[in-house]
């Protein structure tokens, strides 16, 4: 095999290596094409060096700016705890490097304006968040479907997310802040309008969830244009990991969500298997969100859910919560669009939603 | 054919001869077994004859009382517009004759209690409700699945309700009493727990819905034992008629209405039918509810949806209805259930829903 | 309730009052419209007796010749073993009184045939067979799309016939006689066309067959019109029953049977139930037969499924038979059709099918 | 980016630079991990410039062996016309070089043995052959399903093949070749059998098919193992590309194929949208192919279907087309298995399919 005159590659510098962070680690080095991991940080070195084996060459570190540092890197992959991104993402910001980001941005509204200002000013693109569904083929099928015109206009999406169980030490504010994120940046998504105001209404809990935690929940957006999205959140449901969408439009719906793979006819019922995991039921989507980060670098280019995206969900988040805490309707609080990332829009519904 | 010593048929008075009506003089005469009209009555002379003419040896008249006290009467059947309902009742429960009673039973709550106070002075059950989704098959099979345990216990309720347009006239108000009303006896009856407070939701709405006519619009309920059931009522859907539940418990879910019908492959698609109408949609579920009352009545038994069921109905409309003026939360406020009609249950749930 | 003045009920004697006879009186007298049972008759006089209780003032018989003479018999619905039918056939046509008979018409063509004869003598139809699937709304539609024309002309169908298990003494020419004469006259029914030849071939059979049954079978049949038909048939399948058809047209296709009920997600599986009889899965089925039977013969009228398609089914189960123990093609002899029952049609295919 | 110190990429050479080898051409460079597409070769010069345009530094040729020399190629994809898959097979063969062979392996079973054998000389494995399906997700569960026992053993295969419509010039012959040949391939990975006997049913042709081609047909494949494989082919559907397959088992079934995508509820219809073309259909199984390859490549293995696979699907195919040509049933003649390729199965079933 030739080494001389090799096309070039990305050397992508990998921080966290953790689950995810191992799984991109190996999917940039065997799954997709352009790449290759150059450098792995985590703050256990010798998680590090596991990782930093599965790829040839590869140098591991325990500081993410000694990674970021190593020869060889054109860009970062961030797959660390979310409250370690902040500073990896200022530190790749001041280096002028793109990033990959797994979602959250960052933990909180707050923090995650600091980066959207910091790219701001540096004048151009260089993050790109990890929300995956975008890149996900049912989900991209919807969209364009959306986009065609044939439903007409969006006027409600039904969104139910399940889990089939929590690990120990999930809380209820995670119900928001890990799971509901991915439909409040889908309906962003979907329906290019900002989410301007929360409601959370809960059933009595489950018998099934843990002490404390009051499993499932309903949580209700309100876009800036008017569409209403509701979203079951039912993270002990037992059965799997099933995580559905419904457009509701002025001609028609369209749903993607629950009817996948095989259908067998076994022991008195017709029907299928649904995946255990979100890791299986998305892996196409992990596959092609990092292929489209590399080819968009390698070219330039900075394409696909932004910081300002990661920002967006974070302040939804933050009214989620206090919406979760109080039982009200709570008004979504956003800074300014810095003109970076383009005119709001609001679908054009009403003025308040 | 033998005219001698016939079985005893349960001789019907039809009491409206519109549409419903007339439909249900063709489901007696034709279709159903063990009962026969003896006589029609209708506002309209002309329309109570062409319906008498319907069935065999029929009398034809213009007010009810004329129609219940006609030779043969053992029962009757109740179409005509919800205004009118209250005296027929009043009357049939006076006469203590056996009533089928198209929904609503009344069209508010405190006519519909007097018709609950009369029944229970009466000291027996005469009254059934014509709730027919309760008749329908799929339902059936779904409330089966529920009562039978598999999915454990009930915690959200996901329901989609609707219609391709809407005829000249029809307002919001409409929305809630005469399409929601079935989603709040099917959850009544799913659940076997009473409905304790009510909110509305409105999206921005379609600009396909007639003006002024706020469509689609997000209907929350919550039951007295915590469950939650939203209900997304949609008139000027434009596709057909379609009507979804799905139960979601602790274990499992289940969900009845969206795929119908043969499965073709054409035009570059895959799929089936939707029906345009509840009748084609529902035509089984009308036939086996009035057999049901026939068989009921015919062993001297009252069954199914009852007077107590159309007065929570009309409870819980009232409240849907105060909500989606206000946009508030709205709790239901509810006469205590007289022994006649059985003990009160909460589901199991939270005290407070 | 009245007892004077009756509408005139059809007098039904029913002959043959095994579980299916009994299913009939059950059917007549509480389920369908129009008719009551006044005779029944078996060989076993208690199981006769049990038959006639089921209906008020309903006489019980061992001879089937005595409960067609008991008074006030306007009709007769044969419920025997299939040996027994052409005699109570003959009598009937003798008798000139209309036939409701369950299928088979007769065990082999010849006796078959001698019964279309007799009512080719007789100048009218008086005989209907219970090829129940033509009466189920499923089918039903799919030969609406199909006589619609949007699918275009048939070119192929592609049948599943599945049962859960076999009783003690079922054989391998059962899986055509009593199973896969079902799909013979669906495919003459839906493509309007006689059956010209037929093949047989054998998989190697599933060990879960009793020893000797060589389970399942794919059964090909060639209309009169080139339209090809494949039957599985496999009646030890284990999951349930389960009936399918497609048809392919030049145009699209079309496709009933595999995926009823509610949808149910759980235990790690989406789907639902499989009915483990057919009496569950065409219950409406044989309430629409008996109601439309009843309904003609009052208006004094025979439609659906006659005599000669009863004769049909034989001769091509005769064909079918031969096919099964030789392995090769073998071309269905058919009798010419009397003028009784209509001009042959071939399809508008090719001569030779 | 990084030049120095690239990791190792397989170098390809890609011989026939039309639709396929051109698509090839782009998923090398921008899909898949680990390769890279160094020559290209063409008979048409114009052609193999631009397909090797897409690739940087790649040189372009018209020779098959001045491709397969030119420096730094590691192996080829062969994806020229498959009357010129021999010679260079034979010649990647004699350079022992790795081979990905578009499907047909040869267009003949002489000439496709006549590459086994030169493989078997050669003493390893280095051919494998295009058949994509066994790396479509789809049909991955599918055959997981089947080998996990769940199912039983395989009794029969239902499936069906289906394309809008054929290009000019298409001939009934190609109906097997080209389409049915993917069902051979398909059914002998499924069951790990050969199949020993074939048979062709016609019937009446589709009035949209073109002059002189009869289609649809019925062709029925009988493995070693006692399985009946029947498969509708119908090339001028007009509705879409449709690809189906149903297992039947011991004790249950599983099927692939009918329903994907969007989940759409629009204008009277509920359902999705058919894919028009093979491309979209299995364009992950595509790039799971190629990668595959590429990773077995590259660890110096060869997997996947090989030249026995090649083979063995030419030498039903000649009996399908013989089978085809004269209606009857015709035995697959095949030559022995050499050792390189494993013992052969029967399934366990009965010794003559």
């Amino acid at each position: 095999m030739t080494r001389q005159d090799a096309p070039d590659l990305l050397g992508v510098a990998v921080v966290g290596a953790g689950r995810m962070g191992a799984d991109h680690v190996r999917r940039i080095e065997r799954v997709i094409s352009g790449a290759r991991v150059v450098a792995v940080a985590d703050v256990d070195e010798e998680r590090a060096r596991a990782a930093a084996a599965l790829a040839g060459g590869c140098s591991a570190h325990t500081a993410p700016e000694a990674a970021m540092g190593a020869p060889g890197v054109d860009a970062v992959l961030i797959a660390s705890p979310g409250p370690a991104h902040e500073a990896t993402l200022l530190e790749a910001l001041a280096r002028d490097v793109p990033v990959l980001c797994e979602k959250p941005l960052t933990p909180d509204a707050a923090s995650a304006l600091r980066v959207v200002e910091a790219e701001a000013r540096l004048g151009h693109r260089r993050v790109q968040v990890g929300f995956m569904r975008r890149y996900d083929p049912e989900y991209g099928r919807l969209r364009a479907l959306l986009t065609g015109g044939g439903l007409g206009r969006a006027l409600m999406l039904h969104c139910v997310h399940r889990n089939a169980a929590t690990p120990p030490g999930y809380t209820a504010p995670m119900m928001i802040s890990d799971s509901v994120v991915h439909e409040i940046d889908t309906a962003r998504w979907l329906l290019d309008q900002e989410i301007a105001a929360v409601q959370v209404v809960r059933p009595a809990p489950s018998g099934t969830a843990p002490e404390g935690l009051d499993d499932p929940q309903l949580v209700l957006l309100e876009t800036a244009g008017g569409v209403v999205v509701d979203v079951e959140i039912f993270v002990n449901c037992g059965f799997g990991y099933q995580v559905r969408c419904e457009v509701v439009g002025e001609r028609g719906t369209a749903r993607v969500g629950d009817d996948h793979g095989p259908f067998v006819n076994a022991a008195g019922r017709w029907g299928g298997a649904i995946p255990a995991d979100f890791r299986v039921r998305f892996e196409e989507a992990y596959d092609r969100e990092v292929q489209a980060w590399v080819d968009a670098t390698r070219r330039g280019d900075t394409t696909g859910p932004g910081a300002w995206d990661g920002y967006a969900a974070a302040a939804v988040c933050e009214a989620a919560l206090q919406a979760q805490a109080t039982g009200g309707r709570t008004r979504v609080e956003m800074a300014p669009r810095p003109a970076l990332y383009g005119a709001e829009k609001d679908g054009g519904g009403r003025a308040d939603g």
